[in-house]
Parts: structure tokens; C-alpha cells; sequence
């Protein structure tokens, strides 16, 4: 794709912690060129580097230096064919759904829309051909779209786990429990975010919502389509049940989960089998390759030997932070099979997810380019 | 009990973190005295202060100031009637059988002695009633003996999970399953222990045994004697499995602990139920009284309201860190009830243990004084 | 002190970090008693343990959970003859003026009336003689006030510096030049505070205004009083001059400086000469003992012989966290002494500064009881 | 320079914390080809990733994996033009001593030979003229060698602040006063080095020998070479006087450091001079260029404008981690000037300035390629 040719992109929610993110993925891609930068009517009408707080290890990218910063309303966005949403769930319900009533291709981060059922709720590596039903979303809605639609990515404790869980059920077919302890990076709670008097020498055994959505999404995430193409069927095949406790701990980025499943069918697989299909496990943006999905990891998950592997400050990079790095694979005097994952929360967990699957869809052509 | 009354007692391992804790705890005890601290051949000689690094947040106390450090061999602590160990599991094992040969009552929290048949392993407001079995451990000694024996305390990570899970065994009749996953203090590996390389910013998802110490303690700690008084039933009327996840987190003391279980009768309990058990929960040491056992919390559990809590900063030091802190009780979709609970290593976790079980056996005639 | 006799106080700012520290500190006091809270209209109205999040690693203190919180205006503190505030400097300044206005005597934590002329600027342990200036400070309003006046305590970072300056200026006479570099806890900074993104890993070597406030309340503090008692000579008699450098690190509580000085004075002191000093410093709270000042430190100053200390975690809790802890005092090349100093920011730092200067203003008579 | 000519180097501690940077930095560069790895007889003759705890954010380099461990002693070496060492102070003195008698061209990191009249100290970006002593100290040696020396790179802690120092004495003349408090990473005391219970929560206000390697090695980095080439002057036209504070904070990477001067001129330089001075300093380096010199910054030092800045966790990274990144540059009332700055100590601060030299060398033929 020539230099011309790149597309132009848009990012809402720019100043925030995962809009920030965006811009930094977003700043050398080969195909997406960051043309409009949204934020609160407060930033609006500033140059970017004085409106936003600027907090990522890397300096703010000269691509988006000259930027002004618009209000988050279609208008001002015409030209960006692809919309990235990082908005608070505040504001992000109604103004992800303008952008797709001006016929905006909306990727977002954001759980408002992640239950609606014609809205896919894709995590890259796992459930791509989700994307499909952005036809029936498009339909159902009056007068009818051509071209906008919202797609949204999971939560970031759900990406995490969801991934190894693919593998297992590609391999050994349906699980039907999962039990899951997360312990959550700093990151994941935004700017300001969590106060620094609650995590120093502390943990904090809850996060609100965090559990519910993981209990949620998953079946949505690893279940299939409806046979009428028009949502989703939630894993109803073979029920999935999932319970998580969600824990705050001390890390600056990356979720590291302890999760223990079983499966259906009979003999359970053994551990060393399961090292074999986490190892073996493949998407549809590995068989479509780099030049098409360059965000992409070269495999969803790498699994690592050391027993006392993976860890979240040594192991979130592997791969750019796009895959899930799974270790410990044992089994479980409970369950079945019991391991850790590990997984990059403000990567493959939210902004890369959303630019993948944004390369997905324009892959697939569902995106008009 | 007057002054001159007071039982003198002896700290193997005196310069370690536990033995630094041990001193602490007891030097204003009502009726235990410090009599005598033993460390490695090294230390031997020296005047308490010159040979630790003393790592306390309170001042060495006065009692032990012009105490000479002596090594760990039963001459030079006869007049001791109880021997509290904090020695590391590499020398543990000869030294505790050496005082108990020289009819020492040995309260041990080292892991060595945890799996003999005959060894009481006492977590104080659990199985207190364990302690009828040193009976049968003198008399299985050639000669037999009188007064020596060796009691051990549980595993720190092991303590937290058994005090709650006793509760409800009590209140519900027997669980069947447990899976746990820990978020376990720095301070629970010694000094000097964890690298902070390896914790700041990070989390290691394993600990060397950890994870066999609980599944196998719980039983033998939550099971019954066998009807001969020779040995414990390892909870054998009704079989018990536990699955343990542990990981080391950024938290100076307190571990963390994510509890799931099930039980054998139906219906399972309510969450309702479960907070009400827990918080009516006793054991021996309340019955007995603050005069006889002074170490004791008020009581074994204390349930927190708050959704976000227990925390290990804001609650590792109710009730000085003898009680187990219980919050989050729900509905497990995959067992029935899960919680959190978190206990303070370094106390109830280790040295406090150890103090309780010597109070004990001393109100129970188990120590002869 | 009987029962019956306790003096009546009331705290501003009552849910606030400081607030939730005088509620702490004066739960069991001698003869203070809380009898009123006041906090924003958002929270009055209702009972504290309500209207507070509660921070502390101690419980609620059982004499306050009855108690409703009230708007900070007098009406509703008629019967409290001391007033603490912990009020935001946003809010402090006028309401702690309203409390003067109607009689009240008022020790303040916040910055507001630091800087006037006739407000004294109160670290207990260093200038407790500059209380006589509330005389002038009655006078100066119209209509003149018999009994209300307002007490600033110093800043946290500052008070940890000069008491040992006095203690130096004490024993050998005036200092021209202070170097100081902070590395400030975290709880200096309130509740919520510093962001945890912001501290973990990481160092920010930047406090809003912390630097102006040391550099120019150590002169107030340090000098003395105007001849005609109606005012603060800020340390003219001979010209301090000091250089502050400000540091939030990773630590909970407890402030380090290290502190470089030059004597005008020659010779300068030796650093044996020196230990000597801070540790034979007293201030009026020792000599009127702890009946009268009971939250009052056994000695203003302790000097630690080790050579990696103090240090905040192991250090700050020593006599209550009362005194400053100093330690490493040796020769500086470039000017005369250097030594390391630790305070605890939230008590000798703060709240408990407030309360012993409360104290002293009873027993010199200055606040009428 | 082709592939064919690449230079063979070997390092030495190749499974030490310096060991790996260098292998990390080393794995890619453009002229340095790593031929050999050296550590202990106990790591000796296993391969490579069996010998290490790799410790790094990124995984062992492909060209590293099927190496196998030596023994640190010239035999087996005989290849490696260059020599760069990583070991422990305990064994690096006659090690690198037998590896110069071999006629290897050596860099070291250790402080070992950093006194000896005749070895270069040197800090890449401050005084690479430093590197013509190498000739005397060649032909100081029995018999003389022709190829063989040692240069020592200046400790982690010296390096952050002579670099500044040095702009700042380029552009206003002779600094005669420094005073610097450090705030220093755990990184710089090596793995496992700083235990965890001693810098959670807290600050170390001591490092061992570190604040006389400041206070000594400033002076021999900044002065100049003795008129007949044979030896340093130590800064001996105009002596500087250094006091170094120096504390250990929980950070990963970077050591913060702040600094207050004074010149021997009149007048002093304001702080926008200052600023400008600092942005307008480059070295031999930047001269010389990428292609000669790939390991060095675009530019020593970089100055951030905003008030809170530089901050380890985010600007650490600047330039690889070869820059020195400054900030906050004010008056000092009580000196002339002060600022903050910040290095990264494991690269500039350690491996990377080791390689800049051995780049530098080889560019000025000093090195015998």
C-alpha cells in the first residue's frame, strides 16, 4: 500500500490513558495515518501536546504534534474512515453511536456497547469471524447503514483469559467451568486512576464490574454465530460457566490471571497436551500474515518453561505486547488443568486489539476503503 | 501468675525474621520469659544487638538487649520449658529432635516435622485438640519420653485458608473441594528473602512448595485424631481436595488469599449463612479465656463489610495480627461460596501461632511447668 | 484531669487524610475529648463512619461513630473551646477566620495564615515560645477577641528539618546555609492524591510549593519573637539562607531529608560534637513532662548509630512518631555538616504537631479553659 | 564496515546484571560481533542460556543461545580484540589486569582500576581525550605491551552527574563547589542485591563507597591530562569540592539525582544560559557520528521543560538510555545554580558507556583492529 493510499484515522478520546496508547501504536503504522485527534470540549481547539498530559514512556510521536484537538462530534472527523474509541464510559454510549450514524467504521474500547446483540465483541485472535454480523448491525438500524458500525474489544482481564481458552476448546473441544483469580495492573484503572495510598504495600481484592464482565463476555467471545448470521449464540451449544475474583496489584502494566479449567469431553488432555495446543494455536490474522495484519503477533500465545514464568515485568514486551504469555500448565486437583496467563492490558488488552481488529476488517473488506 | 512464676523460654533461630518476630511478641508476655536465643555457630557469642540486623519496626526490646546469643544445642537452654523454633527447614529438622530428646516442648514453624504421623500440625484457633496426640509421639520414642515433644504450626499461606474453611466445616458439614490462589507478602520469604528486582513492578506466579504445603496441610489440620489417639485421620471420613495457585506480590505482610469451595450437603449455604458462621465462630482459645491464652484474638475471624476490603495494609493488624480478616463473600457460579481472606504470615501466620500453641498446651497440661 | 474536666475539641476537615489522623490520635486523649466534626456540606448530616472513607490501619475509634458530621461553620462547635483543622487550604482560610471570629481557639495544618505576620508558625518541639504572640494577634483584630486566635503548624517537610537546626543553632549559634533534599511519602499528598502511575517505579522530583515553604518557614520558625512581642523577627539577627530540593518517592509515610549546613560560627562543630547536640536537645514539652504534654516525644530528637539509617519504613514509628529520627551526621566537604532526617509527615509532620501545640497552649494558659 | 570485518569481543560476568546489558546492547550492533562469553568456573562450559537467570525485559538473543561459557582467563579468548567486563569488584582486578597482559584491549565497569594513575576513567560524552593515556600506561608496564590496556568507565552514579557538570564548565568555566543527592535504582546494586523488605515502603539513605566514588571520581573525569601525557591533574588548576548524599529508592532503572553548583566566575550564569549551554553541549562523539560511533546519543544531555520532569519510569528511555536527561534548572540560594538529572544506570550509567568507549577507541585507532 502506497504512502497515498494510507487511511485515515481518528481517535476519540485522545488525551486519555488508552488514546494515548492509540497514538503511540498508531504513529508509524504502514496503512493507518492518524488524521484527527478527539477529546473533551475543554481540550478542543488546543494543539495536542498542550492539551494532553502526556504519560507514555516514549515521546509524543511528531505526527500528531501539529494536531488540534476537536470536539468528539462526526463533524471535523469526515475524512477518517476508521474511528478509535478510547472514551470513558461515560460519554462513550452516545457519541460511538453518532460516529456509526455518520457512517464511521468505530472501533472501541469502551464496554457500553459490548452486550448489544448485533455488536461484535471480538478479541483478535480468538473470534474474528465475528466481525460477519456488522451486516444484520447495519440493517437493523433505520434508515439502514452502508458503511458505519461499531465493533468493540473486550475488557482487558477477558482478553487475557479468553485466548488461552480458544486453544483448549480448538483442541479439546468445550470447556464448561473456568475458575479465574486475576491479578490487575495499575494501568488497567486509567489517569489518575488508582491512588497511590491503595496499592504500596497493598492489594486491593476488588475491582468493580470486573468480574461480571469477565463472567459475561467470555461466552459471548468464544461462542459462535447464530445460524441467520444475526448475533451471537453466547457458547448456548455447551454452556460455559466462568467465575473470577479480581484483585489491584502493585504492576504498572499487565494483567497475570490464575486460571483453572475443565472440560467436557473425557479423558481430560494432559498438561503436556496442552502445552502442545497453546503452542500450536494459530488465527486468522497469522494465516492472513504481516503485510496484512501488522499488528498482529506471530502467535497468539507463547508459552514459556521456567516455573516461575511468566511475569508481568519481564514478560508483558514479548511480541510488542500482542500476544498472551502463558506458563505453569499443571493439573488441577479441582478441575481439570490449571495455568497462568499473562497479558499486556493496555496492548493486546485494549489499543492493539482495536487496531487489529481494524486491520481485520479492512482485510475482510469490511471496512469500505 | 506472679513474676517469679514466669516460664522460661528459649528462641531457636533468634537472629532470623521469624526469631526477630518471636521476640517481639514475647518480650512482654504475662507469663513467658526469654531466657535464652539461639542462633548458627557464627552468631554464638555475641551480645543479642551486635549479632542481628535487627529488621523490626519497633526497637530491639530491653529484656533481650544483654542476652549472649548461644548456638542451638539443648546445653545452655535447660532451663528452658519451651522451645519456640524459627530456624530454617535446612537445620530445623536435627535441632528440634535434639531438644525434644532432651525433653524440650518444641513449638516449631518450620515445615521438617509437618508430616510426621505423630506431630501435631496446630493452627491454635483450628485444632487445638491435636494436641493429645503428643501422648503417643513420647511414648513412640526409645526411651520414651516425658516431657519432650514437638509441635508444629502451619504454613503461613496454609494458616490464612484453614482458620475460615474450619468455620464453615463447623457450621456446614464437611467441603469437598477448594481452590485457592494466593497473593502471599514478601515478608514470608525471610530476610533476605525476595529480590526486589524480581517484585517491584511484578509478580511471581510460584513459590517454591508452597502450593503442596496447602493442599496437603489442610487436610491433616481440618481432620480429625484417630479413634486411638495414635495419629490424625488426614480428613479420611470424607475426602477433601484442595488446588492451590500461589503467587508473591509487592506487599510487605499480609497474604491474600482467593478462596472458592464446595460442599458436600445440599443446599449449599448462602452467603447470608457463610458471613454468620464466620463471624460466630470460636474455638477453644476464646473459651478459655485472655488470662489463660493472652495471644488468642478476640476472635479466630473478622468479617468486613466493605466490598473492597480485607486489604493486607489497612487490615493485617486487627486484633495485632492473630485473626483471620474475611470479606467478599458471594456465590461461586462454578463451586458455591467464594471469599477472600487474608492473615498476617509473619503473626498468625507463623510466630503468634506458635505462642497460641505454647499457651495452650500450657493451660491443658500438655507442657509441665 | 478528671472525666468530667475534658476540654472539649473539634475537628474541620474531619474525613479528610489529616482529619482521619486527629480522630486517631485524640481518640483515648488524657483531656481532650472530640465532641464535633465538620467536614463539606456533601457530608454533613451524616454519621461519620458513613460520611468518611476510612483510611487508617486502625478501626473507626468507637467515640466517633455516633457522632454527625456538621458543616464547618461555629454554629454547632459552641462547646469546643480548641478547634483542629485539616482543612484544604482551598477552603481553610476563611472558615478557620469564622472560628476565630467567634472565639475559637484554632490549630491549623493548613498553609493559609502561615505567612501572617501575627500568626504564630509553631513546630512544638523548636518555638513554642512564639504563642505569646496570639496576645497581638487578639489585639490587632476589631473588635479585639478575648479568648479566639489562630496557631499554624509548619509544613511537613519543613518540621522535620528544623528541629534539628535548633537543636544545631542551640548548642552552636547561628546556621547561614541550609542545602536540603527531600524524598516525601506519598501521604503528604492526601487522599487520593498522588497517582499510583505516577510513583510505582518512579520518582517525581517536583512538589508544588514545597520548596518556597521550606525555604521560607524555617526563618520564621527559627528566629524569635519582636521586641515588642507584636510580631516574628524571621531569623534576622543573622540571615538564614535555604536551598530546598523536593522528592515524592515510593514510601507511605515518613519524610527523608538529607541536610547539608554551614555555622557562621568557627570552628563549625565536629559531627561527635554534633550527635552530642541532638541528643542532649530538649524543648518546654519535655520540661513540662507528659502529664501536662502528653502527646509530646520523650526527646524532640534520636539519633540513630547506624550507618543506613534511619530509614521511613523502619524508623517512622518511633515515640509515636513524634520526634525526628536522625543519623549518618558527618562532615560535608562542601559545607560544614551533613546528616540525614526523618519525620513522620502525618504525625510529628502534621496532626500531632497541632495537638501538642494545643497542649502547651493549655498548659501556658493561652487557651482558656 | 562489512559483516566479515566485524570485531570479535568477549564479555566478561556475561551472567551477571552488567553481563546481560552488554549482551542485549551487543546483539545487534553494527562492527561488535559477540565471539566469546566469560563467568565463573561453576557456569564454565555450560551453554549459555542453561548458565544464566536471564533477568532482561527482552528474551536471550539468537546469536548468544548456542555459545558456551568460558572461565574468565585469556585462553580461550585469544580472538576478542576487545574485552568488555561486567564482574564483581572481588574478582575483576586481576582479571582484567591478566587479560591486558594478554594484550587485549579491556573496558571495564568495575571500580577497580579507576585510581590507578595511569587508566583512563571515562565517561563517553565528558573526556574521550582521556583515552591517549593509554599509550604511557602501555609502555609503563614490564615488558611494554603494544595492544593490551585497560579503560574503566566511572560509576553508575557519577557518570549521571559529570556529564552536565561538564556542559556547564565548557560554557561558564571552572566549577568550584557541587552538592548532590542521589536517588538511585535497585538495578545498581546488581541481582539479587537489594532485598525487597529493605525498599518497599522505604528509602535506604546509604549505599556503600558510593558517595566517595562521586566525590573522587568527578575530579579526574572533569580535569584534564597532565602536560607530558602521562597521568590525570585531577581537576587540579582549579579544585572542585564534591559532597554526595546518596539514597536507594524503590526504582527499577534510572538514578535521579539533584545538584547544586557553584562556579568560579562571576557572575554566575542565569538559568536560561544554563538551559541553552546544556542543549548546545555535544562531545567527541556526536562528532565523530552514528557510523563511527552507533552506541552514543544524538546529543548528551537533553533538557525537559516541564517542572515535574526528568522522572525515571518515563524518561529513562530517552535515546536508548545513553542521554542524560536534565530539568528543573533554577537559582540555588545558597549555591549558584541548581537542577535535577537523570540517567539510566545499567546503560549510560554502566554497559552502554563501556561500549561508546570501545566504539570511540576503535575510531581513534586506539584500539589495534
Amino acid at each position: 500500500m502506497s504512502e497515498q493510499a494510507k487511511i485515515k484515522i481518528g481517535i476519540l478520546g485522545a488525551t486519555g490513558t488508552v488514546g494515548q496508547r492509540f497514538i503511540t501504536l498508531l504513529a508509524d503504522h504502514p496503512f493507518f495515518e492518524i488524521a484527527a485527534l478527539g477529546a473533551s470540549a475543554r481540550s478542543a481547539g488546543q494543539p495536542y501536546p498542550k492539551a494532553v498530559k502526556w504519560k507514555q514512556t516514549s515521546p509524543i510521536p511528531a505526527c500528531v504534534k501539529q494536531l488540534v484537538v476537536r470536539e468528539c462530534a462526526p463533524e471535523g472527523f469526515e475524512d477518517c474512515k476508521i474511528i478509535f474509541s478510547g472514551l470513558d464510559q461515560e460519554v462513550a454510549g452516545e457519541i460511538e453511536i453518532a460516529f456509526r450514524l455518520a457512517e464511521h467504521a468505530v472501533f472501541s474500547n469502551s464496554k457500553n456497547h459490548r452486550r448489544d446483540p448485533l455488536v461484535p465483541l471480538i478479541v483478535p485472535t480468538v473470534n474474528p469471524s465475528h466481525l460477519s454480523v456488522v451486516t444484520a448491525q447495519r440493517l437493523s438500524l433505520s434508515p439502514a447503514l452502508t458503511k458505519g458500525f461499531i465493533v468493540t474489544n473486550a475488557n482487558c482481564s477477558t482478553t487475557g483469559l479468553v485466548v488461552p481458552l480458544a486453544a483448549l476448546e480448538k483442541a479439546f473441544g468445550p470447556i464448561d467451568k473456568c475458575l479465574v483469580t486475576t491479578l490487575q495492573a495499575i494501568s488497567g484503572g486509567g489517569y489518575p486512576g488508582v491512588p497511590s495510598l491503595d496499592i504500596l504495600d497493598n492489594v486491593v481484592p476488588y475491582i468493580g464490574g470486573e468480574e461480571e464482565k469477565i463472567e459475561w463476555e467470555a461466552a459471548k467471545i468464544l461462542g459462535g454465530i447464530l445460524p441467520d448470521g444475526k448475533g451471537f449464540d453466547n457458547h448456548s451449544h455447551s454452556p460455559l460457566t466462568v467465575s473470577a475474583a479480581c484483585n489491584r496489584v502493585a504492576v504498572i502494566d499487565g494483567h497475570t490471571e490464575c486460571v483453572s479449567v475443565s472440560f467436557v469431553n473425557r479423558p481430560a488432555p494432559t498438561p503436556a497436551q496442552v502445552v502442545k495446543a497453546m503452542e500450536e494455536y494459530t488465527s486468522l490474522a497469522q494465516e492472513l500474515g504481516k503485510e496484512k495484519v501488522p499488528s498482529a503477533p506471530d502467535s497468539p500465545l507463547v508459552v514459556l518453561e521456567d516455573q516461575d514464568r511468566p511475569q508481568p515485568r519481564l514478560d508483558r514486551n514479548l511480541q510488542e505486547g500482542a500476544c498472551v504469555v502463558v506458563g505453569r500448565i499443571r493439573e488441577c486437583p479441582v478441575l481439570d488443568i490449571k495455568f497462568v496467563c499473562l497479558s499486556d492490558n493496555v496492548r493486546i488488552g485494549a489499543a492493539t486489539s482495536s487496531i487489529i481488529n481494524a486491520e481485520l476488517a479492512v482485510a475482510q473488506g469490511v471496512v469500505h476503503v
